[in-house]
């Protein structure tokens, strides 16, 4: 976390404040620069933005001015362009946030590839001695039916057991790495920090736009992605509440609180509305899909 | 060019500030909302940015507050990214521009991918009337050494002539476009506007980070680009400049003021400077490439 | 179209065959090189192509060898990351093609970034007198419920006299064009060709991977497309059920025969399945939607 | 590396040869599907691709057919092309790798977003017991001039210690991540690989256009970049020279062979041409970039 130095510099940035002719959100510049904690050790904090929700308005009208008519209209046009996949316009917002995360989030992080991305870089600087330890009532074990995933939690003494594993591998690899930097050994950093494990903290800048934002707010904050990413995109979801709260809104009503129904199943709906309620047999869908449907429709067999 | 209302909306655009925790470039936020006239009809309006100088000093240290230490300093780090191509620091900043320009330069713009486009669209809109006509100067024959640019500018009657061919023919364009548009045949626009040539304008809102523009400004500001576009590239360096200065300095010394010399090239200089000045016929290179290095150390043959 | 020097090479293309150790398609080396006619005077043609079904199989599995287990596993597999939107392994294919089509259509064409472009150039080249001019029973007015479609077809002598214009004044223009270029006057390419319309043709190679050619399909064969895209886009479709059939059937299943629903669509549908059936009132949806969802169950209003 | 079950399905694919229309490379297809070692465990091993030397050509010239005229006037082009950063033309070939490599190599890989990947996941599979151990040779001391390099290299006891602190940190490592693993606790694979280092080994499918993989190698093989990721760099360059030998010529000629000088460097080299010979002091230059003159000229001083 920041240390008292970084917390004054942190105080005077809150303190500054100057004049624009741009769009400002005064909700998100209460959010600005401080950040937000995750996990054990990492947060998320707003380091700057550009647009807001009538930013998009504006691009979708190519108008001269503000783009603003009145507040109703431009929540319609956001709902439209969400419903209709008009992405170009959430484009036109942008968003740079200081992360520190553990390397295993950063690397499921960085897949997406349409951000710009500053990461603190272990050949230059020394790690601090920070890494990631769960919450004992968030270590579970492998899931049955999800291959990627975790089931129930461990029982009590199990999980103490593991966590001291964690915690005493951890304070070895980087005992270890402090000797391999020691003036005795004075190994190159680039070759050091190989013996530190995937848990261990990295820091990075990321700017992303808000239509690929909320994509990958999409994909971070359901149910299967990892319990760890899922605590950052969370707290981004406060943010970009905070920052364009008619677009996401939309995002939320129209795809994360919405289903995509194949062909398949929209025939079964359409049958079922007709009183003919297909069977499993009939439908020609898998198990899998036929469950899911069936969830989807409040109907869990 | 806007009408009286856009110009009342603009005024009230600039009349509105608000407080900002955000860097703020005072040199920029006097050229916000202006238009910034490019050829006859054509304009360049910057409507929002993000981040300055100090924001690629920021992200290259990963630092927590300002990253700023002291203006030399950070200078200096500026043209050290440069130098070495550090380039990712340089996408932390971001500009937004609204455009009216002619068809056949935005066919040429929008080659570049790196950035967010909002185009007006004829299919939904119908189209002004107003082209580009070149002003008689600008007309120049097809160059003879270079297959894709211009030569010497026409004499004032060819000059004349040509103007009136473009003129007549656009004039013409537009009138059948108005019929094909009018209550008695009701054409779909998106069909009509297929009779109208590529001199007429178009708008959109543009939307790039500092990284991928001034490689778009490298590119078009090069003599070998059409005039047409280096007019809207001109307007935008000045944009830069008063925007981050320090980013545009070191770019003019590493990039557009510097040349990239090839193997052979090197081997030539390193021989002259031992008084072993090679002829073309010992150097290994084409003819051209051979002018190209002695006009650049100033020993043109 | 090509000229008997270009059918003699392309023959020539057709005739090498070599023995390759990459996955081959028979049924699209079949279309190799020949180009599909599209509107009057384009085309698509297929250029060259990287993988197959299998190699989406291989990539979803980073397996060391062909990938391949059983068809059906193949298939359920590719149907599963479709499913689920894994959308990387489709990345693995990637498509070829050489495409002449009119500067209309290329602008709506180009707005898809995500893929490789070379273009003709017409500041090099003199551009051919060939424009598109639309079929009789392609002429329609503007639509009345759609502000970017079109509606009923013209009438006969409508379109006899829209076809006159519009041919009258693409002759003019490329006469002024030809008459800019020659000895007389010499105007540069660049400047003289400012004087065509969006209706001339060009030509490009364009590249794409298989899961950004789907998006783009997606999008430009939807009945929302203007129509002279959609012709591309319908001769494409079927390269690739000849390339990947697999992922073709599934992309229809699950992306253009299926559809989204919104949070608030859903509830209606769990709603009527209950035998509640909401009214338009009560549903807290726009008209349009309530109006799209009923069409989509097969209760038209 | 592969297992005997592997090596008998790699066999098998490289006894099938098919016959294609497509552009096809002999000394390419020698090299498809066989691993080229790099590292301990690691490898590169071709795919697939598509294009050659003629591709490039061909877009260049977006012509019909091969595009091929006498070899000697394609290598000019693609040298011309290179020369005038006409990059679009080498995005038409395109190379599919199957890497596996150390965690720390593939994060400074990754950074290069223009390419598609699918990686292992070890959420999904147990991790094999494989972990990058540098040879003693490989080891070195922190650099003193370059903050993120290495300098000479350790003595043979030091060596011996740091090899032997490394091998039993992963061993526990792989032994903790096991016992995890085991039935009795049964941890979820995506919470206990968080204990396994940044030396473990991952495999991915990676896909880039030549363009972006020239870029990619300019950085990778540069001295300045870290020994290990140097290693994948070189084994990749020698796949290109196989593939295609004329880009690859150009690139090391006009790129890696090559030097950007700067505004001021260009100013010096013409006044020591004219036996002006300026001073340090009198050059505006930093003492690193006038070193860096010095050596480029061979000069040092």
């Amino acid at each position: 976390m920041p240390t008292s130095d970084d917390l004054a510099e942190l105080a005077a940035s809150k303190a500054q404040s100057t004049l624009t002719g741009r769009p400002t959100v005064p909700t998100l510049e209460a959010l600005l620069h401080t950040p937000i904690p995750c996990l054990d050790h990492g947060f998320v904090r707003v380091v700057d933005y550009m647009g807001d929700d009538g930013a998009v308005v504006q691009a979708a009208r190519v108008s001269y001015g503000k783009g603003t008519r009145k507040v109703n209209e431009d929540r319609g046009l956001i709902r439209y362009l969400m419903r209709h996949r008009h992405t170009t316009p959430f484009e036109m917002c942008e968003l740079k946030v200081h992360v520190k995360l553990p390397i295993f989030v950063a690397r499921q992080w960085i897949r997406h590839r349409t951000a710009s991305v500053n990461e603190i870089s272990a050949r230059y600087s020394v790690l601090d001695r920070e890494f990631y330890l769960p919450r004992a009532q968030d270590l579970a074990v492998q899931s049955t039916n999800n291959k990627q995933g975790r089931g129930e939690a461990l029982d009590e003494a199990t999980s103490a057991r593991v966590l001291d594993l964690l915690r005493r591998d951890a304070t070895n690899a980087y005992a270890t790495y402090e000797s391999l930097l020691d003036d005795e050994v004075g190994l190159a950093r680039e070759l050091a920090r190989m013996n530190l494990p995937v848990s261990w903290y990295t820091q990075w800048y990321w700017k992303i736009d808000l239509h690929n934002l909320m994509h990958f707010l999409a994909l971070r904050i359901d149910p299967h992605a990892q319990y760890e990413i899922r605590v950052y995109g969370e707290a981004l979801v406060n943010v970009v509440k905070a920052w364009v709260p008619h677009c996401w809104e939309a995002f939320e009503d129209y795809r994360i609180g919405g289903a995509h129904l194949s062909r398949q199943m929209l025939d079964v709906v359409r049958a079922m509305l007709d009183g003919r309620g297909p069977s499993f047999d009939e439908s020609g869908m898998s198990r899998r899909e036929w469950d899911e449907l069936m969830t989807l429709l409040g109907r869990p067999s």
